[in-house]
């Protein structure tokens, strides 16, 4: 069956143009300026930061349960002096204090009630009852639903578990009512047209399993499947419909595969649909899959095809992990990609039935002239419009289709306000149809024109700009592992197998470039399995450290005067070496360490950007800086390594923060002596691989691991070491720094000190905090790699207001999660690094219940410890005050100690009352809390909204303060100069009175 | 007597056509491509670089006395692409390696010799002989002359001597010739024309006396009168005239001084005259005040007026001090000034002769209008041109004028190549009227127009475009002093006058705000008479070291986060206190530490600059850095002020590198406990003024001056301090580095040491240094305030083949200078700073004559030392080798040991052989060892072609690495960053998938 649709668009256009002109004159209840919603959403289409500030206050809302939380935030939110801002907020934001609070009480009443009128018309009801009420009233109009039960972040099985629970209610209460509904077509039988079951229900399957993730496909697939598969029994009990719908890129796979085994598993029931969004660019490909997979099963299905609703987020997530961005990024292309679809779709109608979901009147002819034209039966498909948007739309159709469904949410409004900041954006972005069609009154044929046409338009003239650059593109993040890649899933496995084919091997040191065995010899092993032996590290002894120190200092006299740029070259060479053993590189922490497969890859991707970074950071630098103006003089300011570094470093971030200040010191010109831990001296070999890759001289890197106790200090005092790059426990740092100071015989320059400690990091709840993001974002800082980072999250401070509601969710969604090997993704916390850790950690798991009240002691299965892993239990204590000794040592280990702050002054003290400096978060929707924490949370790193942990090279330059370290910063633009010494030529260029003229020069006006 | 000059306009360029037309197809032999010189002006005018490289090879040439060093030079100089450059220079800068040197040593004679027939072409002659025949020639074609002995820069008063010599032997070669010279106009009896002496000689009156400096007007003009009477006797003798030449603009006031005294002296003999430069915008004063004086005394006058030969180095001298620019800054200014200050010295013809010397054929047609239009006498006012230059300029004066004087150098060709290339210059620069007239061929009625309207026309269309700043200007240096102003001079002895009236006084600790008195004290006395106290000054214990720390650390809290624009607006105030009071706070330091005057002035200069400069640099740093450009993400990295600082301060720069360091910390928002050095608390005391004045608050700055031994330890161990910035010994340097490292119980933080400590610095003469620039360095980098910098030159390094020239013009130049307390600006070097540095030196000098051979030891008179001063010898020694004690440990005074080096590699390896590395010089004319000690002398500031010393803020960022300190650098753009921990803050910008766009988001392309 094929159709010359090129030929359709007049027809097309003439059916938009009937269309148009049966609403001519109508306007949707939201863009109605009469209304309080009115007026908001033309002020948000007017000025940017309005519907920013606007949209946030909508989003923070439901949690302003006192009348003064919310009034400050009415003030912080809009007391601005701009006149676009509605009056009634104006003076609410200004006003409050006026009255003795009377007059801001009745103002918060007011606004309060504006924005909840405004959330209820998008949301059919709150409760059951008022869900069936309106249900009837559409049905009435005739028209028919589909519900959609909101609070789409579960973030613990009992909330999964309960949201499962509220579909099972409302299908309850509709079950009683569903009787008395007659069909909308009185043809239909017991259906309401064709074959369309009166009650239709939409699921969001990443709701029902809160331990969701990509890089857990099967399980994802199978968590999802599990608490499904009672609303689908209760659905076809009903005889109903139910359709998966399509959320965020990363679920899409599991969602897919979740639709196929229900299908399969209830081959002849025919009511289940799915979702596609046409915005995903790979929405031709995944829709030809699915209609080739129905076919060859014999399956038929039912598809919604959507334009897709999370297109900042998709953008924003892309850009910020690296990845290429997967939706269009041209509004048209969308709407191309929607109708290319929808005809396939038709095409297919045999064994799809086809459920158009579209405000767009373009999109909405195009359908029906399709189906038209290839005469596809009408009970083939239906036209679907979202509750409380778009009224005339709704109404045209039901003049044009009849079959019309209103897609319709219901439930809380504290889900319900994300739920209508969705709506909001969608009615006033730029490219909206319903903001050009009856906001801004757009000019009918353009509306209407072909979607090739218009992306033709909007791509003439556009020239695409190169970025500048000197042979060197701006500095990149490496992308974040994307697990939605099958590939990528599939990769790790394998890599592991080849690993575990080869392990135990002998690892000799590295010096002058050559590989040296010692008779001293220690084992690293996997974590979860002591048994199995990754490698056995040669250790250096006293002598070795010599000889390495030695070599380095020949080098020095070489490598110090080989180009910046040339320095730069080979640390790109290095980066692209990891970048093409990636997989292989992170199957050795993950049995040597313990680390989650995403953590490896995260690792090695921030050893790449160190490299990458500090290669740009280093010819920055390496360009000599003319100082002054004066004519006559040309003075240059420019850098000199400052000799021998010893990098000393840590096994929890094995590769990346070696990597880090090994890559710093020799793109500065210093040769390097590293002794990596022992525990991650595998991990640390790669390093010797990598630079034998890049090329690097003999004698610039040497790799000599060894025990502390036997050549720790010796490397330390050794004269000829200039710079001691450190990174580990405060204790050593310390101890490290003073022996440092003490000049040696035959010294020739002070040693300088790069030390990174440790850090007790704090998480501030404020009472506004979107508890979504925060329980989950604490959980992350807290227990991701068993909490083994020095950034990790180890105190939670939560304010009083929210204090109940935050520890019942955390605690909840901590005994969600999964424990054990990190070779298996779906673990969500392994063991930790080694048995000394695990008794240490275990010891302060003791102190820990003693000093507080336990809420989660999570242990791994029996099954596992006695396997003999050195697993720990994840532990959260409360009752914990400011001096306790688990509020103020850093454990290193999986153990969060919460602790319950009056006010936020009281939550900043004690976030601020530790030794150390090093990271710290804070989950708030209070601007003013936001610059407060910005001002007077005193840590080095500092994250607003955002987990502790994971900080990226350049963007969360890394480093604290206090007794956290010495005040530098890794991946940062100071953090090179460390390994500097700067020089300074001045040459006179005057002679015989004459100097020459040179740019730059302050000479005559 | 008034002329309507304006009228004369039409006269005047008729003249000048006349004037063209009578000299019409002829040139200059200067620009006959025919010939060598021709052809390398003709490459100079065309190409400004290879200008650069021809006149800096001219220059050099002299010292070039191998065929190797003449090869190398050649080839450093010219072997470069350019196809400009003349074939037989390119020739042999890339083909010297053939034929096993035989074609260099053709080509290397061939360039000599051009180069060479290039000067002589200048020169009437090299010895007096030639001279003598030179004139002759002169007189028979008509011309008479002016002679000029060459060889300006005198260095000792041995050279200054022979100078004098010089002009007494040529004089007395004229004496035996002049009775043969008929009269050039017979009428005038035994005169050439009206009262115009047939013998004429010219003197430069700073070569005849080395020590001339402006700060010493009085003893600058008594040295030169002293000298030259003898020429002027010997003239007198002969009848001849004598013409007192004006050089730069630091001996003008001298130089007329001079004039007067001479005339004065000998009020009977009317032959002397004097020079003025119409490019300064004083000479109108200058020439009206000279005639009022001529009148008043009845003392008629000769007035030579030129136009001026040291232009650029007036205006970089300028730009370099931070003076404003003296000379006019367009050319027509200076013509228009010489038609101005002719037309003054032509209405002053009754007690005024006037020697017209230009080439400008418009100003020569004005004079002669002028003078016409007067009605001046033919013999009041004769014309002068250079010998050699403008032929065709001269035999047109001749025709019209008559009276024509040749200006003739003769002398020695190595000063001759200096005057060449000056005269290359001249001819070739842009403006000069030559390059216009006859290798530009430029319009004829441009060249003859009223320079007023050519000043009218170049000014048009120029807009003054005012640099661009955000409030304040760009950072400038503080400007040197300026001695050729009188009120700077007599500011001096006022002050010091000022001063002495309340010396003595008690000086109380300054702590919160509050002075505080001890009981404890000590006195700070004159090193030039120690009977002299300067202050009794309070001397702080540990108990009052614990308060200034307390009220630091409490005022820590607050100063903190006031706003890195505000802090720095204080510094700009207490900036703004030291101009205000700049001569007093000098007096304080030229009696409390024995500062020459210049040198007090500098130190509070830099004062003044580090605080302008830091301010800048922390409103620079105070923004916020925005890291990454992630969409939905907002990150920013800031600092945050370490906390309280300890500033250890030195005595050498008793105002400059304290206000330095405090006004660094403060500025950083680190409070200060400061303890100045006991020597020079006097001077540090003025902090506490300054920062009165400029309202800093209670606590951030507080004076602790203090003995070593009772508070330093205390001081660096306190458990509150969190820097610590030290400037002194490398000793007491390291002691504090190793004792900061210590944690001491209840630290909070690492201390950050900023130490800057010794130097051993060497200078390196290279076999082709300019020996006039690098004696005279050497010496002030060695000697300058008593050889007490820690940037001082203490060991020259002296290539084999310039080292006996060098050695004797250095030993001369120092014994020259004046040795006597700082407060009379004739003397070159005081007293050491007090009786313990003076036990130090002694005790140096005797090994360094243990170690080394005696070259200078020059003493202090007897009186002085009757006085109890604290002198030492000023101290010269060679054959040091670099293992010596006087080679390797810092003395700290006055004594400088001379090394020999076969090459530049050994120099090399002997100036880098200290454990220090602080400064560093070296004098040298090769490019390629420029190049070579840019890479390879290893030092925190290496300066070419330039003293050691003097270091500028910004300009020359001062500090060094190895044992010299921990590299970092006062008064550049790192070193605020070591009071400063870095913050960042990321904020997650997302809410509901949502992210506002921001400037510089990495969103879609």
């Amino acid at each position: 069956m094929t159709t010359d649709f090129s030929s359709l668009d007049p027809r097309i256009i003439t059916r938009g143009r009937e269309f148009f002109n049966s609403i001519s004159g109508e306007s949707p209840s939201v863009f109605n300026k009469g209304w309080w919603t009115g007026k908001v959403m033309d002020w948000a289409m007017k000025n940017e930061d309005f519907k920013v500030q606007m949209f946030r206050f909508v989003d923070v809302l439901p949690y302003l349960n006192t009348s003064e939380s919310l009034s400050r935030h009415i003030e912080e939110y809009f007391a601005t002096e701009d006149s676009n801002i509605p009056d009634v907020l104006k003076w609410g934001a200004t006003k409050t204090k006026i009255g003795g609070g009377l007059v801001a009480k009745v103002l918060n009443k007011t606004i309060r009630s504006n924005i909840e009128s405004m959330a209820r018309q998008f949301i059919i009801g709150q409760v059951s009852k008022e869900a069936v009420k309106g249900i009837k009233k559409l049905r009435k109009d005739g028209f028919t639903f589909v519900l959609d039960l909101l609070g789409e972040a579960t973030v613990s099985e009992k909330e999964s578990a309960a949201y499962l629970d509220g579909y099972l209610e409302v299908l309850t209460a509709i079950q009683s009512e569903v009787h008395k509904w007659k069909p909308l077509e009185v043809s239909s039988g017991d259906l309401d047209w064709g074959h369309a079951p009166k009650v239709n229900v939409a699921v969001k399957p990443s709701a029902f399993y809160s331990q969701s993730k990509p890089v857990d496909m099967e399980g994802t697939a199978e968590g999802m499947l599990e608490r499904i598969e009672p609303v689908y029994r209760k659905v076809m009990e009903m005889g109903g419909f139910m359709c998966i719908d399509m959320e965020s890129l990363k679920y899409k796979e599991a969602t897919v595969e979740l639709y196929k085994r229900l299908r399969t598993k209830y081959p002849e029931y025919p009511h289940l649909g799915i979702v596609f969004q046409a915005y995903l660019k790979s929405v031709d490909n995944d829709v030809r899959d699915l209609l080739n997979w129905s076919r060859e099963k014999n399956l038929p299905a039912s598809i919604r095809l959507v334009k897709g609703a999370y297109w900042d987020y998709e953008t924003v997530m892309a850009k910020q992990n690296g990845w290429e961005v997967p939706v269009w990024t041209h509004k048209p292309e969308s709407d191309m990609a929607y109708e290319r679809v929808a005809r396939m779709i038709l095409e297919n109608s045999d064994i799809c039935h086809f459920a158009c979901a579209s405000h767009n009147i373009r999109t909405i002819s195009a359908v029906l002239e399709m189906a038209t034209a290839m005469g596809v039966p009408e009970e083939k498909y239906e036209f679907q419009v979202l509750y409380g948007m778009a009224e005339p739309v709704r109404k045209g159709l039901k003049n044009v289709a009849k079959r019309v469904r209103l897609y319709c949410p219901y439930g809380d409004l504290l889900p319900g306000m994300a739920y209508l900041v969705r709506r909001l954006l969608e009615n006033t972005a730029n490219e909206s149809f319903l903001k050009q069609t009856f906001a801004d009154e757009a000019d009918m044929d353009r509306l209407l024109e072909n979607p090739e046409v218009t992306l033709r338009r909007q791509l003439e003239g556009k020239c695409i700009v190169p970025e500048a650059n000197e042979g060197l593109a701006r500095f990149q993040n490496y992308p974040i592992v994307d697990f939605t890649i099958a590939e990528e899933r599939a990769a790790y496995p394998e890599a592991i197998a080849r690993l575990r084919s080869s392990l135990g091997k002998k690892i000799p040191l590295y010096i002058n470039g050559k590989d040296v065995e010692t008779s001293d010899m220690l084992d690293s092993y996997n974590p979860a399995n002591p048994e199995e032996v990754i490698g056995s590290v040669c250790q250096a002894g006293v002598g070795e450290v010599d000889d390495a120190v030695e070599a380095a200092s020949k080098a020095y006299l070489t490598w110090r005067d080989v180009s910046p740029a040339e320095r730069a070259e080979v640390l790109l060479k290095a980066a692209q070496y990891l970048k093409d053993n990636i997989h292989d590189l992170c199957a050795v922490q993950i049995l040597e360490v313990g680390k989650q497969w995403e953590q490896a890859q995260a690792d090695i991707g921030e050893a790449i950007d160190f490299m990458e970074y500090y290669a740009r950071e280093m010819i920055r630098l390496g360009k000599p800086r003319r100082m002054g103006h004066a004519p006559g003089e040309m003075s240059h300011l420019f850098y000199q390594g400052k000799g021998v570094a010893a990098v000393i470093a840590p096994w929890n971030f094995p590769l990346a923060i070696s990597v880090g200040m090994v890559s710093a010191a020799i793109v500065s010109g210093c040769p390097v002596v590293y002794k990596p831990a022992g525990i991650s001296s595998c991990v640390g070999h790669g390093l010797v691989k990598m630079w034998k890759a890049a090329g690097l001289p003999d004698g610039v890197f040497n790799y000599c691991p060894g025990r502390g106790a036997v050549v720790g200090d010796h490397l330390v005092d050794h004269p000829d070491v200039a710079v001691i790059a450190f990174t580990g426990s405060m204790e050593v740092g310390l101890r490290i720094q003073e022996r440092a100071a003490k000049v040696q015989p035959g010294q020739q320059q002070c040693k300088k000190v790069i030390a990174e400690m440790g850090g007790k990091n704090a998480t501030i709840i404020d009472d506004d905090a979107d508890l979504d993001e925060a329980v989950l974002g604490v959980l992350y800082s807290a227990f991701g790699f068993q909490g083994q980072k020095c950034s990790a999250c180890s105190r939670v401070i939560v304010l009083d207001a929210i204090y109940d509601r935050f520890v019942e969710r955390l605690t909840e969604a901590a005994k969600s999660v999964k424990l054990g090997p990190a070779e298996n993704p779906a673990n969500y916390m392994g063991p930790v690094v080694d048995r000394a850790a695990q008794e240490n950690v275990l010891r302060y798991v003791k102190i820990a219940e003693e000093e507080g009240q336990l809420l989660v002691k999570l242990e791994a299965s029996a099954d596992l410890r006695a396997t003999g892993g050195c697993y720990v239990p994840l532990t959260i204590v409360e009752k914990i005050a400011k001096d306790h000794r688990i509020a103020q040592e850093e454990v290193f280990g999986p153990i969060l100690a919460v602790m319950r702050a009056g006010d936020m002054d009281e939550a900043l003290d004690i976030a601020n009352s530790t030794r150390f400096a090093l990271t710290g978060a804070i989950y708030t929707r209070s601007p003013a809390h936001l610059e407060r924490a910005a001002n007077e949370f005193r840590v080095g790193n500092l994250y607003l909204n955002k987990p502790s942990v994971g900080a990226m090279v350049e963007r969360h330059a890394f480093g604290g303060f206090k007794m956290s370290g010495v005040g530098s910063k890794s991946g940062g633009p100071d953090y090179l100069l460390q390994f500097l010494d700067p020089r300074l030529v001045c040459e006179n260029t005057i002679r015989r009175g004459f100097a020459p003229i040179e740019e730059g020069d302050d000479w005559l006006s």
